[in-house]
């Protein structure tokens, strides 16, 4: 097997991805090629004393964080992400793993590697701890805005992956929302809302983030704005409350008996958030594991490991195929007729059917 | 001074909304209305062994929790909000509260009591604790969706609100979005960016939800879908850990030396989110208080502790004298003309003035 790793991407590169795949690499049985400036990445390489277990391939280009995606993938077809999703297409890697500007990632894995047919888009997915275990969340952050259907889509992929991943037979979905009812939040979610509820999946209805935590649902589906919202505000709180308990560490003996350090690490280990797996480009037809920006080299070791995972289980070509059986799409895009039917039977005031 | 409180609203109503009205009785100089069923109030009162400190209006009506709020406004003249707003519309009393359907309170207040002139839209503003002290988010819920214009007005009203009550002379005002760069996010966001850039406010840039801890802005806006998952996901977080620190706290002796208890009681009062203020509904021209609908007594107390504050200080009046003064509405709508010009000049290629 062999990882591609786009080794200019995110905001500590080209350093901690190489560090990052120095590390996974004996962990994990894939051959892993580093793609970015040969001379910078050679050089890091002969520095850190293992220049033969990676293997470079030069890209003259890099895509910058602050780029956008579809126009960038256009214009530079020579840079790292282009190159690393060009093998993939081309079957001469495995998984790419990229830790770069994520507009740019999802274009490329969508117009290079491709879709799963009648799929529109693709969705990140990201695992949040909770206390009753992971809850998926999707879109994380794949496209910012989203239509009802583009919703419901995430809610069928959601479906398909925990079926695979987690061997859940009837997935509990929710729908992100303000309020239980079916009339909250804004047009999108309201149609998703009515939409979900026509399918056969196991949908739940909405949920409310405060909610999230209570064990419910095994997905929560959103768009990618809402979604990364949230990712980061998770981010911004468990380290708010390690920052908060080693204040606490620091002058203990005294006032907390020693049980503010235990406690930290409890926390740490339950809840902090350090993007420990990177979030798979769900819809894509082969393995993309997108890892956050900030991404330092133990994150970018665990996006490796993560890609070579999923790589090894196939989970990505047993999506496609699940999706495809299921016919949850085909089901998809018939009840959004009949609800697009019905709302203009409501609207012109005849009979129901 | 009179408030009235909306003694029907919220999900614990009317029990916790009496029982919130008397806490609050002795510690405010403000007589208290409550207003509902007339029968039910004065039983539960009676129960109470304090019938006198408070006085019951009658109100035949009640509008739910799962209500649209305009249509609820139109069909129920005579539900316990509207008698309560009308009330404040004709200076009968001086400040509502309400922990009711927070569409209805918005669509109440903004009909019957109206709006800061020019302004489009009230926004709900909510304190949330954070280690470097409160940060403003708004809106927190009063819209679920929102245009670029709105989301700028909303950066005028938290301007002028922080200038009254923190005494800030220029608070600075930063964009919730996904990213730093002005491309980031979702169309409203974006054009938001660009106008708020051309205004005179401190206007810091895009945030980052994790960045909301760390102090640099006083105030941050987004739409009332995003603050309401942001301050929900808040309570969640936090209620989390509460429980995490409540669990170690009960085998604590052996494990944490006692100190797991002492930590949650000092987590607690610096982030535990009681809803501990109520929301004042800016851009009303009236003191407005909302109420979480999950507030219990000691929440409602505290909702109509602040509501009185802010009328003694009169701080809704003073704020629509700022913003009129102030002008930055006015400045608000040149500028998102020159902008559209600006863009129609990109768009057919024209040179840029």
């Amino acid at each position: 097997m062999k990882i591609a790793v786009d080794a200019m991407g995110g905001d500590h590169a080209p350093e901690a991805l190489i560090e990052g795949a120095l590390l996974a690499g004996p962990q994990c049985s894939a051959d892993i090629l580093v793609i970015g400036n040969e001379a910078r990445l050679s050089s890091l390489l002969a520095h850190s004393g293992d220049s033969t277990s990676l293997k470079v391939v030069h890209a003259p280009q890099v895509i910058g964080m602050g780029e956008a995606g579809p126009m960038a993938l256009r214009r530079k077809r020579e840079a790292s992400l282009t190159i690393a999703m060009r093998l993939l297409a081309e079957n001469e890697v495995d998984a790419v793993v990229s830790a770069g500007n994520s507009s740019a990632v999802v274009s490329a894995a969508r117009h290079l590697v491709g879709l799963i047919p009648g799929l529109r888009r693709p969705a990140m997915a990201v695992p949040l701890p909770t206390p009753s275990g992971k809850l998926l969340l999707l879109d994380a952050g794949a496209h910012a805005e989203a239509t009802a259907i583009h919703l419901a889509q995430s809610a069928v992929l959601a479906h398909c992956y925990l079926k695979i991943e987690e061997g859940l037979n009837r997935p509990r979905i929710g729908l992100l929302n303000i309020g239980h009812e079916p009339a909250k939040g804004n047009r999108a979610v309201q149609r998703a809302f009515a939409l979900l509820r026509r399918c056969s999946l196991e949908f739940t209805g909405n949920v409310e983030p405060n909610d999230l935590f209570a064990g419910k649902v095994d997905a929560v589906i959103c768009d990618g704005f809402v979604g990364n919202v949230l990712l980061k505000m998770y981010e911004g709180f468990s380290e708010t409350v390690c920052r908060f308990l080693e204040s606490l560490a620091n002058h203990d003996g005294r006032d907390f008996s020693g049980g503010a350090g235990r406690i930290l690490e409890r926390f740490r280990r339950d809840y902090h958030y350090e993007f420990v797996g990177g979030a798979p480009l769900l819809g894509i037809r082969k393995t993309v594991v997108a890892a956050h920006g900030r991404s330092r080299a133990t994150a970018i070791a665990n996006a490796i490991r993560l890609a070579c995972r999923l790589q090894e289980a196939r989970v990505f070509e047993r999506l496609a195929g699940i999706v495809e059986e299921d016919g949850a799409l085909t089901e998809l895009r018939h009840q959004n007729t009949l609800l697009m039917i019905d709302q203009l039977k409501d609207k012109w005031g005849f009979a129901h059917r």
